[in-house]
C-alpha cells in the first residue's frame, strides 16, 4: 500500500507527502543541492539517504532531550513520517563562530568564536532573497507574537546546548545551524524540518588542513571536496557513537 | 579671521572642519546629493543652504524639548556650529509608514500606516552597502552597549513625537527620518549630523495627486519633480510657522 496520498509541497531539497492519516506527512529527502539562493544547482547520488539518516538520529537526540519536534518514525532509507506542521516562514540561524553571510554583512573576520551564540533570523521568501529581519520587523509583520518568538529562541539555544555537546563527542565542531518551526494541527510550535549538513556548518576537529574541516554544504558552496564522502562521515560518526552506547 | 582650521572629514552631503575651539566642528552643508549606495549622484544649487536652514531650525525646536544635540548655533547660510563628536556607525531609521527599503525587503504595502513605529537600524559601512543589522549583531560588534542603545532608541522616539507633531502643524506627515548619534568629548551621547528632507520621508498633505506629495529625496531618487523647490516649500513653512508665533 502507498501511505503516500499526493505531493503538498516540493522544496530544492525534500518533497513533501500528504499521509492517509490527515494530521501527518511523509518528508522524502532529494538529492538536489543548491546554494547561494540557487544561482547554484547540483545533484548528490546519496545525500538525499544521508541527510535523512542524520536528520533521523538527530530528532531522536533532540526528542530524548524534551524538545519538541514533528518527528514521528523513519519509513525508509530517504523518507521520514511527521506531525503536519504550518512551517512559520523564518529561518532561525544560531552561530557559535562568525562564518559565510554574517562576514560578508558585517566586518566580523571568518572564524570569530563567539562569547555567547547569535541568533539571527531570515525572512523565508525567496523572491526577496530571505533577508534577514530584526525582531521588531517579525512583530511587524506579525509572524509570530512575542511568547512565540520567546519560545522559539529558548529552544534554539537549547538545540545548540545539546547539539555542540554531541556533536564534540564525535569531534564534530558545530560552527552554526538553521531551524524551522511549525504549528501542529492543535498549534503548538514543534521543530520542524531537518537537521543536517545542507543546513549547518559542522568543522572535523581532525582536519589535518583548514580546507578540509568542512563536513557540510560549504563543500559544494565553495568547491571543497566530496560532499557526499563528507556527509557519510557525519553519518558513520554518529551511527558508531550511538552503536557504541 | 578664518574659524575652520582644517577639513576633518568630507562626506556625501557635509564637510566637517575642526574650529579653532578643538571641542567643536564647523558642518558645511554641500550641493551634493547621491542616491542608492552613491550610484546616482547630481549637484543642485542651493540645496545646501536650505538642508542647513532646514536642520537648524529642527534642531532648535528639538532643544526646546530637552532633546540633547550637537547643535550650537548657525555660522552662516550654509554652515553651523556644532560639538565635536565621535559618531556612533549606526544608522537609526524610524518608520511611521512603509515606503522605500523596507517594502523592498519585506512584502509590505507601500503607505502602510504602522500601529506602532518601527525602528530599524543599518550599519554605517559603505563598503558594506550599509546593511540592516539586527540589535543582537549590534551588542556582538560591541558598537555600543544596552544602555546606550536604549538612550538612542527612546531619544528616537521622542524626536518621532515632537516632529510628528511639528510637521503637522504644517500639513507635512512625517513619513520616516534616519538620525545619527555621536559622543562628545565628555562621553555623552548627542543626536548630530542633519535633519533635513535629504534623511526624511516629508509628505505634502496639500497636495493634490500623490506623485507630488513627496517633499523629500525622492524626487531625486524618483524622478519625481524638482528637488529645490520641494526643499524651498517645506524651509518656507518652517519660517512662516516660526515667525508666526
Amino acid at each position: 500500500m502507498n501511505l503516500k496520498e499526493r505531493l503538498i509541497y516540493e522544496g530544492k531539497a525534500k518533497k513533501i507527502f500528504q499521509h492517509k492519516d490527515s494530521d501527518k506527512v511523509i518528508i522524502e529527502f532529494k538529492d538536489d543541492a543548491t546554494a547561494f539562493n540557487s544561482l547554484k544547482k547540483a545533484s548528490f547520488k546519496g545525500k538525499g539517504e544521508l541527510n535523512c539518516q542524520i536528520s533521523v538520529n538527530i530528532f531522536k537526540h533532540l526528542i530524548q532531550h524534551k524538545i519538541p519536534t514533528h518527528f514521528i518514525d523513519v519509513l525508509s532509507d530517504n523518507s521520514l513520517l511527521s506531525w503536519k506542521v504550518n512551517i512559520i516562514p523564518l529561518e532561525v540561524v544560531l552561530r557559535n563562530v562568525a562564518f559565510g553571510s554574517i562576514c560578508r554583512q558585517t566586518n566580523i573576520e571568518p572564524g570569530t568564536v563567539f562569547k555567547e551564540p547569535l541568533i539571527d533570523y531570515y525572512l523565508k521568501d525567496d523572491a526577496l532573497n530571505d533577508p534577514l529581519i530584526t525582531k521588531e520587523r517579525i512583530k511587524l509583520l506579525e509572524i509570530i507574537d512575542n511568547n512565540e518568538l520567546r519560545f522559539i529562541e529558548d529552544i534554539t539555544f537549547k538545540v545548540n546546548k545539546i547539539l555542540k555537546e554531541f556533536f564534540l563527542k564525535i569531534d564534530l565542531n558545530l560552527v552554526d545551524f538553521k531551524l524551522e518551526f511549525g504549528k501542529d494541527i492543535n498549534g503548538n510550535l514543534v521543530l520542524a524540518d531537518e537537521f543536517s549538513p545542507d543546513n549547518c556548518r559542522l568543522w572535523d576537529l581532525r582536519a589535518e588542513n583548514v580546507n578540509m574541516r568542512s563536513l557540510d554544504k560549504d563543500r559544494f558552496r565553495n568547491d571543497l571536496g566530496d560532499l557526499i564522502e563528507a556527509y557519510s562521515e557525519i553519518n558513520n560518526r554518529i551511527y558508531n557513537f550511538n552503536s557504541s552506547k
